[in-house]
């Protein structure tokens, strides 16, 4: 039986009114990684809770119901279905090629470039074969870690200058859409295991899910995932360091 | 390897222009249902093809992109994952306890009544336990049936009013919400099968999925489905034999 404990938190990420996770300087939004780190750490003690589930809704075409810019951490008694799907799938995939399946992704995408958006030395960020969505980009750490808050100083340092600049350039691609992020990592009761690997999925709201989606479970995608990728590596977008930067929202 | 054939038919529902199924005389939504038997019938004499989806959106919030009212038929060369996961899990539960689902969820809701919306002679309606959505209702026909292809005339006849009755319920506790319907059927290439049950979901589009829905693939339902059937039972619609109905929408 399921007891009903769980958490909800919400992590205001910035002092000044802004919306978006790409108008945070890259030290603000390493300040808000460490949060999501922290608050992981701090509940995965409590034995009843096995899963937190950190995600961001920007707009309210993508479920946000606060316009200032905020992030979210779910803490549940059980493992979510989805969760469950992607640890069993990715743990069938090890049993039978003995490699985690996101380990030769980050390899293949790297391999034929076409679907890249971002390379850096810690993480890359792609446009997933098959995506569901128009410009759906998954971050992923390159050394295998299969848990979010194992991250190290200098992960938190290079995610957030990829997570600010990948969400900057689907701004500017798609002028100011709105989106959701979700870190997807392993369940609390297990340690580091070897057929998962944690990633955050950035999907922007531009179609709806309809009757076909809904009744299917298959996404219809008018944008192949190369031409989303090629188009979002040609946009430039500037490197914040400073919190001096103008709030696109009100004052 | 999945061919890429398959077949998209839009059913125009009326020659005036009404924007929901609500509008529709009850002898036009006989016609509706009918040309969606038919073209079941028609289009699995093709043998690469194994599945046919019919729904409707209505109302942008739903997805819909035409306004004047109409339904959708997808038809495809693979049964679809949400379709497949409902015929192995009431499998699953034939296995185990030998009676289908389906009919034993008709039984138990109409024995607890709290859930239920409509009960007429030959289907039942009702909010299910655990909705995922406020006011989510399920139309079945009482009689075990696997397809909905092989309805016959009484069926028709008798379906025509109670989902034409659930929507306008619907309709009036929420003041025209978009919403959608699907019509969930076995896959063409099986007979009739003991443990599957076709059925109509009709879902409002109230809320909306975000980041919490996305990652977890669990819904937060504000609205319990027993106070959204009481609801619904309270409400008093009209029953529209003739086509002189005044339409809605624009002229």
């Amino acid at each position: 039986m399921m007891r009903g404990v769980g958490a909800h938190e919400v992590i205001i990420e910035s002092p000044r009114h802004v919306v978006s996770t790409a108008e945070l300087s890259e030290e603000q939004l390493r300040e808000v990684l460490w949060v999501y780190r922290d608050r992981l750490v701090d509940l995965k003690k409590d034995p009843r809770l096995v899963y937190g589930m950190i995600f961001k809704n920007v707009g309210s075409e993508a479920g946000a119901t606060l316009e200032h810019s905020h992030s979210q951490l779910i803490v549940m008694p059980v493992v979510p279905i989805n969760v469950w799907e992607e640890m069993t799938g990715s743990l069938e995939f090890y049993n039978f090629r003995g490699r985690c399946i996101y380990c030769d992704m980050i390899q293949q995408e790297l391999a034929s470039e076409k679907r890249i958006v971002l390379d850096t030395p810690g993480f890359v960020a792609f446009c997933p074969f098959a995506s569901r969505f128009p410009f759906e980009t998954w971050v992923l750490p390159k050394v295998h870690s299969s848990h979010y808050e194992n991250i190290q100083k200098n992960g938190v340092d290079d995610l957030a200058g990829v997570l600010r600049q990948v969400i900057a350039k689907i701004e500017a691609a798609l002028d100011q859409p709105a989106y959701n992020y979700i870190i997807h990592t392993a369940p609390f009761d297990t340690q580091e295991i070897a057929h998962y690997h944690w990633h955050i999925e950035i999907t922007p709201s531009l179609t709806r899910a309809a009757g076909f989606e809904w009744g299917t479970g298959f996404y219809i995608n008018p944008v192949p995932p190369e031409e989303a990728a090629a188009f979002m590596r040609e946009v430039e977008v500037e490197t914040l360091e400073s919190q001096d930067i103008p709030a696109r929202g009100a004052g």
